[in-house]
């Protein structure tokens, strides 16, 4: 199940990729029209129940054809494009990246996880463009993140039962204004410009995804390989951080966290590789697709 | 005006103090009842026109007795219970504050605003409890701010314009868990255990306040004053705060932003004077009043 989020004639829907991803079906085709219309409303509610009604509806479906609608015709939006609360992200989180940035930020190898928040602002989806914000930035950089979407309520959550609090996967783009970040040493203002979030095209439901999460991520700016890696090498894993971050801390159905990004940031190269207006970036990861965005 | 949320049998709702805080009236009560439920759909939703009809309302409605509660038959909630987004904080914005945290948190005078989240939960209003998270943390600290609540949207506000994003003011204790704040460099999860936001007791009005904004505010524990200042300390003033902020970043009707300490967290004592079960913690600031909260 890849759920995502589209724009249809103006309208703001939720609904499922096909597997080839070449078209789309309405949840309300699928589960009736008293559904949530929006995807942290519908995260809430969604069980294994419901989970179960989508496997069973999809097979009957599948031989009406018209309910299908070609991924051409719909606008897919990120698959949360209003989140509800900030996005909780973990800085430093692969080995390779902490060492890349030991000269310009200090950095070193954290022995707890290091979180920080990007503001909650419309989250923009595939081929959406990012602001260059000339005059606030000059240095915008590129992160591809595994983003864990939580699915049930849940505080003091032990290790061992992760898997459980979580819906499903998705792709995120951290995107950065370097000189801000390092200015204001917290890093809130630096991650929250309008439009640095970017997330998408699906969240990729978690019964398609062996546990402990293994995918492969990388990002290529105008074709160029920048980041290679695998989701495996995360110093702290997904039971760390929900059991982790949980504590005395409730995480709530919807809440976005990404994990961290590995080295190949435009800012660890000598001289710097900042994004200028025109570059489009593309981050993938195995199984859940791609997200390209282009800079403004 | 003082915007108030509260409790009257179980239902949420929003009103205003009378002056002297012990009798509350229901803004439906003068506005009618097609006003929007909630206060940050009110702050959206107010502008100029509203803020007249409420005073000519109020005028009118002062020879009903019978509509005004006593303040006794309601719970008042922090005006803000459901924050849309984070709470956008400043670190270190009073000198004094600054330099007391020279030893323990290797801080400085900053030369641009440190600028920090409180992730968006449940803000406990007066008089409610504040979790302790045994076992979570074992410092608990207690800082008195003036929090600033916006009322227009906007973007690359003009420091000279501030004054117009502005809906009011209120008084917000920033708690914090020390240990977690340290710890984890970036300084979210120590600003955002459950229940360590305490807002109240009631937005003042941006029309009752000169600006710029001169209030004394206060903090005691257990009746033992340990911090006493001024707003006009703060380091970065709010048109600077506003006009920085919003640099490429949008602020939103409803976002609250809290400006900073004084000198006098217990984290500062030789030995650090944390708070502990029982404490009974009061916040006080000119004009808007008086935030008390006791630690479970």
């Amino acid at each position: 199940m890849y759920f995502i989020t589209y724009l249809q004639e103006g309208t703001e829907r939720i609904g499922l990729f096909t597997e080839n991803r070449n078209k789309v079906i309405a949840l309300e085709e699928i589960l009736g029209e008293d559904i949530p219309k929006n995807m942290v409303d519908f995260i809430s509610y969604c069980n294994e129940d419901v989970i179960e009604k989508i496997k069973k509806g999809w097979r009957t479906r599948g031989d009406q054809k018209e309910v299908f609608i070609d991924v051409q015709d719909v606008k897919i939006c990120a698959p949360i494009p209003y989140p509800r609360r900030n996005v909780i992200c973990l800085g430093l989180n692969y080995k390779d990246h902490a060492d890349e940035l030991k000269d310009t930020m200090a950095a070193k190898v954290p022995k707890v996880p290091v979180y920080f928040g990007k503001m909650a602002s419309y989250i923009i989806g595939p081929k959406d463009e990012v602001n260059s914000h000339p005059g606030v930035t000059e240095a915008i950089d590129y992160e591809v993140e595994l983003a864990v979407i939580i699915g049930k309520e849940g505080s003091n959550i032990p290790a061992e039962n992760a898997e459980e609090y979580i819906f499903g996967y998705s792709i995120l783009n951290d995107l950065s204004a370097r000189d801000l970040q390092q200015k204001h040493t917290q890093w809130i203002k630096g991650k929250s410009l309008d439009t640095f979030t970017a997330m998408g095209p699906c969240i990729l439901h978690k019964s398609l995804v062996p546990f402990p999460v293994e995918l492969d991520l990388s990002c290529k700016v105008n074709g160029e390989i920048r980041q290679n890696s695998n989701t495996r090498n995360l110093i702290f894993d997904l039971p760390y951080i929900i059991s982790d971050l949980s504590r005395g801390m409730t995480l709530k159905p919807g809440d976005i966290i990404a994990t961290g990004t590995p080295s190949g940031v435009g800012m660890a190269f000598q001289p710097p590789k900042f994004m200028k207006p025109g570059d489009v970036v593309t981050c993938n990861i195995e199984k859940i697709g791609e997200l390209t965005n282009i800079i403004k």
